[in-house]
C-alpha cells in the first residue's frame, strides 16, 4: 500500500480494506495472536489511524470475525441456477475449501459461539443460523419434509458439517472430494431418521 | 448440613460434598452465575473455609465442570451385557436425561470448549474425545467399519448429538423416545455415508 493509493480511499473503503486484511491475517493466528500492532505493521500505518477506524482491539476483533462470517455466508451461497442436489455439493465444496484457507478465521469464528464475549457470541449464532435456515429452506427442493424432527435434525446436521470441517482441515485423513460427498450425503443420511 | 455431619466428614469426603452441590447448583445456572459466595452459602460455611478446598474461584469452577464431565461419562457408560445396538440407545437415553435434569452444566461443559480458558477448553476437549473413543471401539460391534472416514464421521456424530440434544433440552419440539431413537439412528446413518 503506498501512500498515493491511500489519499485516494475514502474512510470506508480504508475500513473495509483493513477488515480484509484482519481476515487475511486471522487465517493463520488465533484471535489472540491477531493484535492491532501486527495489523497497523502489515497496512503500512500507525496505531494511532488504526484507533481512527476501530474503538478499540475488541472493535477490531469482533469486526473481523464478522467479516469472516460475512465471506463464509457469501461464498457458501448456493447457485439457484443449479438443482437441488447439486446446488448442496457446490456450498459444500466451498465451504470445505473456505475453512482451508483461512482456518483460523474459521476457527475464531466458531469458537466465538462459546465466547464469553456476547457481541462475538451472537455473530457465531447468527451465522450458524444463517447457514441452517439456507438448509431447511431448501429441505421441499431436496424432496425432504418439513418436521419439527427434520428441522432439529437440521440443526444438527450444522454442527456435525462444522465439525467435520474443522477436523478434516485440521489434518486431512481423506481426500477432498470423498468429504464434500460425506457432507452432502449425510444431510438426507440424518433427516431420514427423523421419520 | 449439621456440624456435626461436618465434623465426621474427612477433608476428601469434604471437596466431594462440595463438588456435588456445585454441580447441582449449575443446572440451573450459568459458570458466571455460580458464585464462591452461593456454594459457601448453600454449603453452610465460611467463604475462606471454601477457598480451603479450591485455590481461587476458577479451581472451583474449573472442578465442578470437571465432575460434571465425570458424571456424564458415568451415566453414558454404556452396559455391557445388553446387544450393542441396546447398549447405544440404552446410553443415549441416560445422555438425554442427564442434560435434561443438569442442562445449564452441560452447556457450561460444552462452552468450555471454546472458552479462553484452556483447563476448561482440555476438560471439554478430553470429554468428547472419550465419548468419540466409546462410539468408535464400538463400531465393530454395531457392523461398522473402522476407516478414517468412518472414524471422522463417528467424531462429526458426537458435535451432532451434542446440537441436537442441547437443542432439544432447550425447549423439546419432540418426545424424549423419538429423540432417542434419532440419536440412535444417526449414527450409523451418518457411518454409511463413509464408504
Amino acid at each position: 500500500m503506498n501512500a498515493q493509493r491511500r489519499v485516494r480511499l475514502s474512510p470506508d473503503q480504508r475500513r473495509e480494506q483493513l477488515l480484509e486484511l484482519g481476515v487475511e491475517l486471522l487465517a493463520t493466528r488465533t484471535l489472540d495472536e491477531l493484535s492491532v500492532e501486527l495489523l497497523a505493521e502489515e497496512a503500512g500505518i500507525s496505531r494511532g489511524l488504526l484507533f481512527h477506524y476501530f474503538k478499540n482491539k475488541q472493535e477490531f476483533h469482533r469486526e473481523v470475525v464478522r467479516r469472516a462470517a460475512e465471506d463464509l455466508l457469501r461464498v457458501t451461497d448456493p447457485d439457484p441456477n443449479l438443482p437441488a442436489e447439486q446446488q448442496l455439493a457446490s456450498s459444500m465444496a466451498a465451504y470445505v475449501d473456505y475453512v482451508s484457507e483461512k482456518y483460523q478465521s474459521y476457527v475464531s469464528l466458531v469458537r466465538g459461539a462459546a465466547s464469553g464475549d456476547d457481541q462475538l457470541r451472537e455473530i457465531a449464532d447468527a451465522t450458524r443460523s444463517a447457514l441452517t435456515d439456507r438448509i431447511t429452506s431448501n429441505l421441499a427442493n431436496l424432496g425432504l419434509h418439513h418436521t419439527p424432527a427434520a428441522l432439529l435434525a437440521a440443526r444438527g446436521w450444522t454442527a456435525y458439517a462444522e465439525e467435520l470441517v474443522v477436523s478434516w482441515a485440521a489434518a486431512p485423513p481423506i481426500p477432498r472430494d470423498e468429504l464434500i460427498r460425506m457432507l452432502t450425503e449425510s444431510l438426507a443420511a440424518v433427516i431420514a431418521t427423523a421419520r
